[in-house]
């Protein structure tokens, strides 16, 4: 079976001079993959004529679907539909179903008054098929010309995303006979990329030729992904689950989850399965433990809160930590986390609660604390753990490094204490 | 002058199908651009020679720079170097200064045991400039051939970065005349995007050829930014003053700050300005606003810290909401926001305080208070203003929505309210 080929073009300035990160292209990338498209470049282009046409002309050669985004805002450096349209020999016409759209969403939805630009929105190509965009102005539009499928939609991430779920997947597994691609993914902690793959070395060296094997290291943790292509369905899931069996088993010491799921839900399932409840003290990490858990959907129902305790004040009044012991030891210290642990699990009655303080810096060190160092502790009310660690990261680094530490030291508390 | 162009080349499977977002893209983008480099495009490509080889060909005919990030992991399927040696026709040798680093890194800083393939790291093509990576093995590499730069740099943010600034960014500049390349940005919130433009077209369409105007919209706000060109730093300084001056004018109803920075820098830089102590009360949000406002340093100076009372019991507990009140009118409602602040303000000891309650998604509505709804209060002791909002995106989005308009209400408050 052919495998079908997808390029991506993404297009606006602002991505060629770096005020906004691309994160439209790893979506779609996972759609593609999903329904079966291998992805097979992706290239971000500015708001030129010449560039579209070059990037479109040369994605052309070797794709059979190429995805653009962007370039289709009301103002004047959005020129991807002109630009489309002349590409394409088509000629632009008002269409009335987006026209009447554009007026709803300015009349009942967004209550503000209609101006020209925006009922320009409503121009397409006559030689394209709308995809109607729920969420927003834009129209994405559908371009099939010699045996390839062109689809633009708009850059804003919502309603691009609504767009590909409901109108360009369906419509792409109508035009194209997809082979069978599916992954396997399990997270590991604790152990380093190198290590890894010499633990795993003899069983990488043994994979069958259609199934690839993929490290994805991210702050002290490592993803390992085996894919697989074929198209026998059934043989295929035999063998990524065989092989993805005997990987589980190898890495079994590091393992935090056999499926693609992140640490803050790997956590939140234990809690879960074991029916207790957490909460969270930070002070250097100000709210991203938190945030990360709270991401995460249904998470109230194991979670109940945190304190903040960027300020020492806040640390005594809500989180009932010593005066002595911060005058003593100071906020960055493993007195300070363990009480912390045990104040939060005090004032916010949960089971168990992971708590932070360190320096991230770029300021704030000292010669005896550094900028990079961190204490962690967790625990539940008769038992906390603790642990010192020195990152050497800038201040979102650090705070990210800390956050994802925090979570698995409290993971591997929660798999020895309950 | 000429304009120096340049291309990134990232690599690695993982960007094709989506398992991470490019974040080193608009990094190394923003970097170039202020040494006056402009970026042309940027392509993605997997762990696949044919497909680097392609990329560099194409690449290389019309970009001065070549920017390569990823593939240079221990493992099998990083493949960048080999691929480069043999395009440029090198031989890989031992580098003793990488191995001797990469010694000391396992011996005093990971102390871990080194293995052979971290060993063979050290080996680099004999026609590159080896580019010393302090902060981890992977060295990067200096290629210069028919007048073109080629740079290869690990994946790893934090290491691509180091090299970035310490050793590619000099040497960019010793090799090329850069022109001089400018911009001014400013930040507008309540304003959409197409009423922006219709209130400063006259001004856009008298710019100088050499100034370009970009509309950067993000949750509910809109950046501006003019970029211009030249080889006279003096006189495009000039006229870039005096346009940005006259388009701050044009805003000035919604201008939330005239320099390029984010919305929790503007609130803290408010703070600042009038030295005043804030904190915050969160349920939704679940600690992501402390979090943008964490993440800046110097924060601890004027912020003091959050309660994340996801629970209705913390709620009642460390911020002192009346049972009465959330059994009356639920949790998501304006009593509740108003007496969140009055908590967090008496609790965390503040001038400020702003609390949010809502209903993210995808599960938790109701017909009377459905998935987007959110309340908002901000104010001081004395006073709260507060604000219903109804977001309709999926949870992470309506978590950065409700964060983004908590700190903008917050904002206006503090200006109204000072």
């Amino acid at each position: 079976m052919e495998k079908i080929l997808a390029s991506i073009i993404t297009i606006g300035d602002e991505l060629l001079i770096g005020q906004v990160v691309d994160t439209n292209s790893a979506w779609i990338a996972q759609e593609l993959n999903k329904a079966g498209i291998w992805l097979k470049r992706r290239i971000s282009v500015g708001d030129v004529k010449e560039e579209i046409v070059h990037a479109l002309d040369e994605e052309s050669k070797s794709s059979h679907i190429i995805i653009i985004t962007g370039g289709l805002g009301p103002t004047n450096d959005d020129i991807t539909k002109q630009v489309l349209n002349e590409y394409f020999g088509g000629r632009l016409v008002v269409n009335e179903e987006v026209l009447k759209h554009i007026k709803y969403l300015f009349e009942q939805v967004f209550r503000r008054p209609i101006i020209e630009r925006n009922l320009q929105q409503a121009e397409v190509p006559d030689i394209c098929t709308v995809l109607h965009n729920k969420r927003g102005t834009a129209p994405g539009m559908w371009i099939e010309k010699n045996g390839k499928v062109y689809v633009s939609l708009p850059g804003v991430p919502h309603e691009m995303k609504g767009l590909m779920t409901d109108e360009v997947i369906p419509r792409l597994q109508q035009v194209f006979t997809m082979p069978f691609i599916d992954h396997r993914t399990l997270l590991t902690a604790g152990i380093g990329e190198s290590y890894l793959a010499e633990v795993i070395k003899d069983w990488e060296a043994q994979l069958p030729a259609h199934v690839k094997l993929a490290y994805l290291p991210n702050y002290g943790m490592v993803r390992l992904r085996i894919t697989g292509m074929g198209s026998d369905r059934n043989a295929l899931n035999a063998t990524l689950n065989s092989e993805f069996a005997k990987l589980q088993e190898l890495v079994r010491e590091w393992l935090v989850s056999s499926r693609d799921i992140s640490l803050p839900m790997a956590l939140l399932e234990l809690l879960g399965s074991k029916n207790r409840s957490l909460s969270t003290a930070e002070s250097c990490t100000g709210g991203y433990i938190a945030h990360l858990i709270t991401s995460i959907p249904g998470a109230s129902n194991h979670y109940k809160g945190s304190v903040v305790a960027y300020d020492n004040e806040v640390k005594k009044q809500l989180l009932r930590v010593a005066p002595e012991t911060l005058q003593k030891v100071g906020a960055v210290s493993e007195e300070v986390v363990r009480e912390m642990v045990q104040g939060a699990i005090a004032q916010l009655h949960t089971n168990y609660a992971v708590a932070v303080s360190g320096i991230m810096g770029p300021d704030g060190g000292t010669p005896e604390k550094p900028v990079g160092t961190v204490w962690v502790a967790a625990g539940n009310e008769e038992k906390q753990v603790t642990r010192r660690f020195h990152f050497r990261y800038d201040r979102q680094r650090n705070i990210e490094m800390t956050a994802i530490q925090a979570l698995n030291l409290l993971r591997k508390f929660i798999l020895e204490n309950s």
